[in-house]
């Protein structure tokens, strides 16, 4: 990373080391205030937009990023106002549900590797293959003999992605307590979101502990050099949204893309 | 149709009729300038975002638009304008390129209905199952007892679709002979372009009357009720846009959807 990579320096989780959220507050914005940050991620986004235009020309890397939070953390809202203004021929969103029968009878990165991004493409995974480290664990899904085998199968993955050209970015939106009650409750009094208000959410809360837990044992495990995980302070809604366009725009920045030469002779070509 | 759909009205094949192109002008604005024309655009735009959350949030039925046209006709800009600016959560593209070989051993319908819409889901298709009937035909890559049979066999694959709660739209952007000539030319100018230029697109311009004649059969045996196809006047992509945009609008408001009603009682739930 070069040195106009601030956001990507100031999120990012060192490799191999033991990562506490605690240490991290999620309602940091450097000092930023929201038109500030609105005025950056305006710029940012048309850059963005550039940068995604040369990625699907040059037709040889792609980019997957991975969206993680507590329930209400704003994934959605992060997907709409990041990759919602980027081209959805060459940005494509999967949401990861609970897994269908079909899915349960493979192995967990089956349904994952289905839908990893193709050269030029950008790939945005609303949770993904770490539910298995994270609910799968919390909640006693699967025996522990089997969810702890999982960090390395998961490393081995992003690995072999890797090496065939796909840049890995892990965020997690990470959101205080109080945020999340906040947000919880504000559902409740919108009755356009009524249908999104499931109960177990608000039981879910109960957990918040176990769950923490669990994101800080995968940011430990499996934040690597070639697929790094972002804590990304998300209280604020623009911050989060300022912070992810920018690591994005550092990364394909760093790409060092160039449009490719004519595959023809192009000054030979009779028009008529 | 209610009475305020003027773009599906001025659009739509009518079925059961035999459709020319001639009869149709490219170049058609019904007298917009460019300004009135974007200053509508934006409006349908952000009415098109609330339609699309509406449609997600009800989650019962879905939209597949396909996108036909001669090379250099829009698909792309269509893309980029019309749909970009909606949810890519919901709103999922896929360009049909020549088929692979796994692909040409299945029916022709068969990686079309892999990625047919899900509830609450608008699906886009760049290229189509029409490419079977179309390059298919002129090519000549499958004899005529096979291509012959697929009108009825792709109006039966759509009526499955819209009675499964799929709404159909299909548009094709009509150029004129010259306008394409005027765009090709563009390619040839422009380095960052230069990835695009392929001399095929430029001998396939030799087999224009053949392509307008197979568009044709199709209009006239594929535009159905439940499936109709909209021939979109696109020399002028501002027009072309606000077209595509309102009868995309037009159709979602006649879905009458409503907001689910909340799945438990949303009072008795404790936050806490």
């Amino acid at each position: 990373m070069g040195k106009n990579n601030l956001y990507g320096k100031m999120c990012r989780c060192e490799p191999g080391v033991r990562h506490r959220l605690s240490r991290w507050d999620p309602d940091e914005t450097t000092g930023l205030d929201k038109e500030q940050a609105q005025e950056q991620f305006d710029k940012t986004i048309k850059r963005l937009q550039e940068l995604e235009f040369l990625l699907y020309a040059e037709n040889k890397q792609s980019v997957l990023v991975v969206l993680q939070a507590m329930d209400a953390g704003g994934k959605d809202g992060t997907i709409r106002n990041v990759f919602g203004p980027l081209n959805p021929q060459s940005c494509k969103v999967t949401a990861f549900k609970t897994p269908t029968s079909v899915e349960l009878s493979h192995d967990f990165l089956w349904r994952i590797h289905a839908v990893t991004p193709r050269p030029g493409e950008i790939a945005v995974f609303n949770r993904s293959h770490y539910e298995d480290v994270l609910i799968a664990r919390v909640k006693n899904l699967v025996p522990k003999t089997i969810w702890s085998k999982r960090y390395r199968q998961i490393n081995d993955f992003e690995r072999l992605l890797a090496e065939n050209g796909t840049h890995i970015l892990k965020f997690f939106l990470h959101i205080s307590r109080d945020e999340q009650l906040k947000r919880l409750k504000k559902r409740l009094e919108d009755p356009t979101r009524y249908w999104k208000v499931d109960p177990a959410d608000f039981e879910e809360r109960k957990l918040w502990g176990d769950y923490q837990k669990a994101y800080e044992d995968a940011f430990t495990r499996c934040s690597t050099d070639y697929a790094p995980w972002y804590i990304i302070p998300a209280n604020h809604k623009w911050f989060r949204n300022l912070a992810i366009a920018r690591i994005l725009a550092e990364t394909l920045e760093g790409l060092k893309m160039t449009f490719p030469a004519p595959k023809y002779d192009v000054k030979k070509i009779k028009v008529k």
